[in-house]
């Protein structure tokens, strides 16, 4: 087998960049160690940046996006001085957010995939990449019970946070920041609690107050590493979402809960995020705290400049943007670092927080939610760099 | 012997309230433990915001501080990605700072109390305040061998952060954060390094280049609290400076070194700021890291409501904005902590500080040196809110 690029990893990166590629005659294979199903089913939150929707829809995989999305023009910030809007869209020149979930996102590019010929193969086992640092790497795998060996000029390694393609970069620096907390998730059959996302500062810590459908709610509170799901009864959820979300006003609508999970918090970055004919793409170089939303747009940016980048070697051979991807992508990458740290150091409780410490981050609120300055900052970063 | 106001501290709050009730026509007396020639010669860093520039000027103590002190228009900001310029007017509006020392501020309220038949006690001992839970107060001190009892309508604790005062108000809630580090600052006799000052990040933490006049500099890097001055030759300082400026390109002029100290970092917020008819201002009720240069104005941010509110009670006997005092100053307090804070945080190595940190730091400094809303941010809030 032989194709121009070999791409480890379905999820946004990997789709979306095989995808772009094919629009401008490059062809991909895309492997995967899930089947479809699991690709499809494992329910994931996204809040898509303006340059992410404007690239879907211009590249004509935006229709469903833009049927069932939710544009938001706006997110609350609540703590003790009260509920406060900031109007993403007039402070950031008329840019927006689109909810619409990550793996919505990855059925429409799958189906795109496959109905414009693309090859993606599913549950593979086995993976492995050799010949990096020559210009003719390979992709060995066992598809169907039959070993394959994919020959391709470039190498794409978009195998998320669980990558096994990073390891394959000699003289890498890793970059990694462990927060002292985590994420309670909640699913909840019950009507939004809110239009808009509240992002909840408190004494007893963050809240975060999001919805994934007009019938059920999505919701989150800060909580210890440890955190077991079952010490905590629906009960003692809806207390703690009410003692955190009172002092602002702020409420959520109850109802059955079906799903409780414990996401953990870390900060990661690879540098550099290429070597020979390897690339690396989204989660496998980088991740980032959810509470700047910036995951998979992040996806997003790295594969808009490997598409240009292959686009322009394989129109004239020149290796420029190529050579100069690490530094392209990482612009953007620290960027959103920077973003998802702030955004998280001003919402949640730290362990060693003295009550100096809450008074400051409430400072820091009353400026952001006060001063238009500030206010845009949050929402230029929140909506999103332009892809370029 | 009695006096409307009855002020503790003959700092830059006590004497500046001193000032400015007299030109409202209410009298004052002003006691402090320290003799006129301490005071005056205590030499002190100071920049003064656009805000305390124009009170001062507009007041008529602004004289000496036009001719000799030092407009600023911008500031730099030096990393690893190079040394960038704030311009502090262009992206506040026309505001900036004035570089003109505290102690020079003092010589020249101190000269104008004085001018204007002002009651000054210097060199007291034993001071006491009592009935400040009446509406007749009294500051008892002994004052040249002579024990004296001062009444009082109010009672000013403008006594610095060593201040007594501050004791006197019950339930007080003391907001405090200490830092792991301080600043190791120099003297030394040479030009200046920089027409405008230098505010540096490296891996080996923070430096901060000024100027004291055109033939002294005043440096600091980030030290360990414990750092002992012997231990630091005039070459190991100079190397020091040398190695954490060497990323970012810019430079220090050497020359001999005449004066070695270590300052130690911390925040501090008392609440309330007021109890009966003792109000407190300035360091008494609050202390913040140097890195923002906000001591001095938060001090005159003080009076400034103080003077208005007396004004109003000295007029009308109406006491709404004395009432109210706390809450008023409070605001500006907190937002010029979360100020020193920010500058503090994005520019000083913690301890605990991984490379990630590193790395995010810069990703900070980048877009503060290239967004002009962030910038914005910085050049506001340094350049000063209005005073109101």
């Amino acid at each position: 087998m032989r194709t121009q690029v070999g791409i480890v990893g379905a999820g946004p990166a990997g789709l979306l960049l095989s995808h772009l590629l094919h629009l401008r005659g490059v062809e991909s294979v895309v492997i995967d160690v899930q089947e479809r199903e699991s690709i499809e089913q494992t329910i994931k939150a996204g809040i898509l940046e303006q340059g992410t929707v404007d690239l879907l829809r211009q590249t004509g995989v935006g229709d469903r996006m833009m049927r069932d999305g939710f544009v938001h023009h706006g997110i609350n910030l609540a703590f003790e001085g009260g509920l406060h809007r900031i109007n993403l869209t007039e402070l950031s020149g008329g840019r927006s957010v689109m909810v619409y979930a990550q793996h919505e996102v990855l059925i429409d590019l799958i189906a795109k995939r496959l109905g414009d010929g693309g090859d993606i193969r599913f549950g593979v086992t086995d993976t492995a990449v050799d010949g990096i640092d020559t210009d003719q790497p390979t992709i060995r795998f066992t598809h169907e019970g039959r070993q394959e060996t994919l020959e391709c000029d470039f190498v794409i390694g978009a195998d998320g946070s669980r990558t096994m393609c990073r390891y394959l970069i000699p003289e890498r620096r890793d970059f990694f920041r462990q927060y002292p907390f985590a994420w309670f998730g909640i699913l909840a059959e019950a009507p939004p609690s809110s239009d808009e996302l509240i992002y909840a500062h408190s004494e007893r810590g963050f809240v975060l107050v999001s919805t994934r459908s007009p019938s059920v709610q999505r919701l989150y509170f800060q909580c210890d590493p440890e955190t077991k799901v079952d010490d905590w009864s629906d009960d003692r959820i809806w207390a703690e979402f009410s003692a955190r979300l009172g002092p602002s006003g702020a409420t959520v609508t109850e109802g059955p809960i079906f799903k409780k999970d414990v996401l953990q918090f870390r900060s990661f970055v690879c540098e550099p995020m290429q070597y020979g004919r390897l690339f690396l793409a989204g989660d496998a170089a980088h991740t980032v705290p959810p509470t700047g939303a910036k995951g998979l747009n992040l996806a997003v940016g790295d594969v808009h400049v490997l598409d240009r980048a292959l686009g322009a070697f394989y129109q004239s051979k020149d290796t420029g943007l190529l050579d100069s991807y690490t530094r392209t992508a990482l612009r953007r990458v620290w960027r959103a670092q920077w973003f998802s740290f702030w955004m998280t150091s001003m919402l949640h409780r730290f362990s060693d927080a003295s009550d100096f410490d809450l008074r400051r981050q409430i400072a820091e609120l009353e400026l952001v939610t006060s001063s238009p300055t500030a206010a845009k900052t949050l929402a230029d970063n929140y909506t999103g760099l332009p892809l370029g």
